[in-house]
């Protein structure tokens, strides 16, 4: 553990990632956190734009940048962050942990590259990295719901559906965010042509190399906040009992990917960190469910995983969060 | 019953209430929906703006006012109706009915004067009347929980809490409108201070005309999207029996409105015209609950039941509807 | 159109499916109510067990069963419907529509025989019957988005997953219906072994002779009370507009089932007896959506639905319902 | 800040805030959680009653008492923790965290007395005491609300509508928390006679001696599963300002009860052990809203609280957590 505290800025802290990643630097014991940019809200307090934070902190949005900080974490829109570095000086000291998808195809800027930071996938790089690209939620749920059949070379096609809490739309106000709309609603977007299958497919080719097969991906949105649900089904000859272990070897020793031998339930990981991952058989048929939460796992806990690695601290460090369980 | 249907027309179609209206008068049995106006969607057939229309209607919004109609409902924002009616000619001859607050405490315009059309009340009048100013959804809710004490003259200070669903702050996008932020939450607005009370007030002291005490009410807004539920408390020496006879005479031959020996829930009344009453007493204090629809008992509804008056229907003609139930 | 009403008669009133054939039995023009059966609520009046009937009908419960009546709607568990035909004396002259799974796979009992019903598959059959079978929920928007495939005889494997209210697990209080549980909650249940998968076999051969491929459901329970959103993921060589002819023509003439050119959402058919379906393609896969309410089309509306075939009454008679919409 | 960790235990281990209890002691940097008590459940994991747990402990449930602690939280149903301190001994040096209603008015059993437990009332007492009567939810939402008005001498008859989640009617099933009757829905219970208001009075008399007014409080079953929302209306001389002034003096030190200058809503106390107060005023009358987690700051957070008080830890230690914010 480091003796002095790491010096953390956040870059776009007024969204919602910008916001979780507030509230868990806050109460992380070995995280000063130095300053939140957010050119909107310069000069008002945190809790003016999040107002759960009242009673917690009296730091105000800033409009510059400190530059003796040893990290920072880029909660901006897709396309910001590139745009974001490529104006901004940034010390070549600071590591960057960017939270959009600007990073994570193997892009770089300024002679800055990018880890994939999937912990699960690439701890051992995360550990040595300067700069994280940190994952897309659904593409979090599901490749850790695939991830240990590619391992084994035996990923095939994959059927998946997912369903996902509003918050993965973002702050912007829009017809599907109304909750009139909303409320008791379901439906489908972006059939068969989410972006996030990008990454799943670089991440799946990593493990297994001539892996060509389709992800076939349907999401959908959901009537609740927080969370992301899925179930993939996969075609295996293996038996439920060794696909299990299969996944239970591939996570030992990773501390927020659990293999349950029960059913699971998305609220088991709402407002956590985890991945909560449930398996059955049925005929020549797995089914992968995958649980998280679409901010933490699937961005801003993720991305103080990532920064715990970087540091070199315990993994869990600060991220071991109680759940709303109900 | 009418031999020829009644021909209809909508302003303001796109709207909730605009909506709401639509989807009544295309299942009454008497009534011809003769034109749907919307400026901004003229046209588009009807579903491009109520998805919902789908298979039950090829009609198109359109950006005239045919005026061989009976009758004409304004779904316009508080304001709107007075402007449109100043601007437009409509055929002396044609009904109007006004959802806004515009014509609800005496305002007329162009010689049109209106009756205050809460049945419950003011039946007699509005079936002799041409144009009706429908009463605000709060508004009725609160009142239906009054009047029989006005009537008794034994009316005294009011505590009420109303909460509403979003579809009271209609369609437009709003930060408190945004799912995110109103799933499984709760919040007070316009505490003490309810434009409703100005109606609310007028109607008690037509009843009670010595009536001077404060309606003291703060609103909620409540994490769903249709209905009002309303407990309000006030004193009495009455005995519960007696405050319950008070009741039932008074909603006696008044279809949508129950007076309940039961205790009552939101839910009974939702998708529904009704207004359900539950009084409880305790010590020398009553607390009357009152429940509606907020789109229908609350606007659209009540609204086509002031149509039926006007045109010396069966009040409930159309409106006896399924309620959502679960 | 029939000159006298047709009687009817409901056992197993209590429950979620009795309660809205109900509803829409009461306010169906060409029926008269004759009783509604249910042993435990025997005497009481119906808003006993249905709160929101308070204010419709004083009609109460009874335990005896009027043979007098022209049709019997059995809203029995299953297992329930079966034994209860087993053990009572129905004239032989009652029609029955049975909405337990009882009599789907071609059962009969006491020389009774059933009509699959599925209009939209077996309205020619359904016109002559004397007894329905009721389809399941998740049956009914299964088969209606897969039957066009079928009957042009294209249909491939199918990888589908479909979310269901609350209201599809019945009123018993469960751990999986407790509020606290379910709320902003999903969860997987009876993976790729749902009860209904027979049915829908049934039919798709019905069409499709030599069909011998998987259906893999995964069945989510939703964190809503009414509708079922199922999304069905199938290959194909066909173009997008070539698919979209084929279920437009084969929905051609049943008003319920419309395919939508548009996105499609659940709460486009909630409190309706609608099936929306959305259709999209991408490579050599298409996916489509189909959404219904499981208490409307998915059992007490496509009930009435199929009472009116039985009878010789316009299709849509009593059941043209106002959606919930918001 | 003592050297050795707390050794605590838990009664009741396996109901809500029993689970809510277990989550925060995991968590907390100073307790070592020795057991957890259930007899239903002993042998078996923690996380096969809290689902959540998985991943987070493997500790077991046991049916003994171990007396070793320093000590025990009480998290039975009311009237059985009485019972259980007559029907079990426990060790004299053990201090007793009750958080049912059975001590909260003076009662004493074996010996022991309680303090009750609102350190924003009683903390000075608090941090001498052996045994704690947590406060109810409603009770303490109602009287934080109130308490700086009874401290100046100063409060009148109260008129209070509170509403709550349904964590608030615990684990059992019953028809009021079954989820398809209270999606959406709301209703009143125990009008003006909760028994939460005997202790609300013991405490208002406890600042203001003559305090003889009513509390009139109307409690509503709300669509969400955590939290309380209430707003209680007064009449009062003093401008908004001098109110103001009163409360923020009155919680100058207490950490987690935080009178906001901005309108407050639900969810910015969701998942946290705060209570947040907002104060309106118009004419001679003052709304003062306040927010709580019924489970935290209403249950166990509050508990933990009184822990940290108890052992003269720092009293946010381990209960400063991250709200749900969405």
């Amino acid at each position: 553990m480091t003796k002095n505290k790491i010096k953390a800025g956040i870059i776009g802290g007024a969204g919602y990632t910008g916001g979780e990643t507030i509230r868990l630097l806050l109460n992380h014991p070995q995280v000063d956190l130095a300053f939140v940019h957010s050119r909107s809200n310069a000069g008002n307090p945190l809790y003016s734009a999040h107002a759960d934070l009242q009673g917690d902190t009296e730091l105000k949005f800033t409009d510059t940048i400190l530059q003796d900080v040893d990290v920072i974490f880029l909660c901006l829109g897709h396309g910001e962050s590139k745009k974001f570095l490529q104006e901004n000086t940034i010390n070549d000291k600071i590591k960057i942990i960017d939270l959009s998808q600007d990073f994570r195809l193997g892009e770089s800027v300024n002679g800055r590259t990018f880890v994939y930071g999937l912990p699960e996938l690439n701890r051992a790089d995360i550990v040595k990295a300067n700069n994280i690209a940190n994952p897309g939620c659904f593409a979090t749920a599901i490749q850790l719901g695939l991830l240990p059949l590619a391992k084994a070379g035996i990923l095939k096609e994959v059927f998946a559906t997912g369903i996902t809490g509003s918050t993965g739309a973002g702050q912007k106000l829009q017809d599907t965010t109304h909750f009139t709309w909303r409320a008791n609603n379901i439906s489908a977007y972006k059939t068969l042509s989410h972006q996030h299958l990008k990454e799943i497919n670089q991440s799946l080719k990593q493990l297994q190399s001539g892996f060509s097969d389709a992800i076939n991906f349907v999401p959908w949105r959901g009537d609740f906040t927080r969370g992301i649900f899925v179930s993939s089904c996969i075609a295996t000859d293996k038996s439920l009992e060794e696909v299990k272990k299969l996944y239970k070897d591939f996570y030992n020793g990773h501390p927020f990917t659990i293999v349950s031998d029960d059913t699971i339930d998305l609220k088991q990981v709402v407002n956590t960190n985890k991945c909560l991952i449930g398996i059955e058989k049925e005929g020549n048929k797995i089914v992968v469910h995958s649980a998280i939460d679409n901010l933490l796992k699937g961005a801003s806990g993720q991305a103080v995983q990532n920064m715990n690695l970087l540091f070199n601290l315990e993994e869990t460090t600060g991220i071991k969060l109680k759940s709303i369980a109900f």
